[in-house]
């Protein structure tokens, strides 16, 4: 990890437990931080259910962080600030999470995604409001065991 | 409150707070339970954010576990037994909630609910499976915070 990432992580964190005390009890932590990917990772133990599986509130809370996280480093990048907020959110649970959650929010390769988020960026500058679109996964054993689509806004 | 809608009420609670630990965490409580509606509250200090608001994540979990909540107790009525799992979500932030988190799952009054509800009930005793689709609500200052749609599966 470069030092640059590795002190986009300790600050996503720091954030992340110092404003939502619950991520705290959740021990959310950020894996990793930089301007194509966010990954946040969190133990079993504190979100397991009766079944021994991670809690689907627990999946969903990690999962909307992290896209949360996404845009808030994306702002960082761009000497933004702002309040992001979740406005509307579709999670499909495939199967079960039966170790630790691990969160994923990353830029595809299209074309599409660059261009999708420099419009946010270029909107949000001229207008102080932009919305976005995010997928957030959460992987366990190399497949998507959630998966979480957010719209979110940015306003000043 | 009748005796046995409270016996219902700290059935649910304990069942939440015995197979969810983070439940306890949040200080999720039954507030009302019994055939046509489950209400579950928290209070917004355990689950506050940085806009001292109710964190989006929260809203969602006690959104979540009380469309599971209302399931648990239908089955109980019908002495059946089961696994209640989530599998597609869909969630409206409409309002902050700047106070007690409160989330009502209720029948209405039209006839599709109780019958969509009866079949449910037969399906899953012919079959040991059946599917059910709920909207549950986040209501703050008597109007919906958050418009919940759970579709959960239960199987044996």
């Amino acid at each position: 990890m470069q030092p640059s990432e590795k002190l986009s992580c300790e600050k996503l964190q720091s954030v992340l437990h110092q404003e939502i005390p619950l991520t705290r009890t959740m021990q959310i932590s950020v894996a990793h931080c930089d301007a194509n990917k966010v990954e946040l990772h969190a133990p079993l133990e504190p979100n397991i259910n009766h079944k021994c599986t991670a809690f689907g509130g627990s999946l969903y809370s990690v999962a909307v962080l992290c896209g949360w996280g996404f845009i808030y480093h994306q702002m960082q990048l761009h000497k933004l600030s702002g309040h992001i907020v979740i406005q509307h959110s579709e999670a499909d649970y495939k199967t079960p999470v039966d170790g630790e959650i691990c969160a994923v929010c990353e830029l595809g390769d299209e074309l599409d995604d660059r261009l999708g988020l420099q419009k946010f960026i270029n909107i949000y500058q001229r207008k102080g409001k932009a919305r976005i679109k995010l997928q957030v996964d959460i992987l366990f054993a190399s497949q998507s065991a959630l998966k979480f689509i957010g719209h979110y806004v940015v306003h000043q």
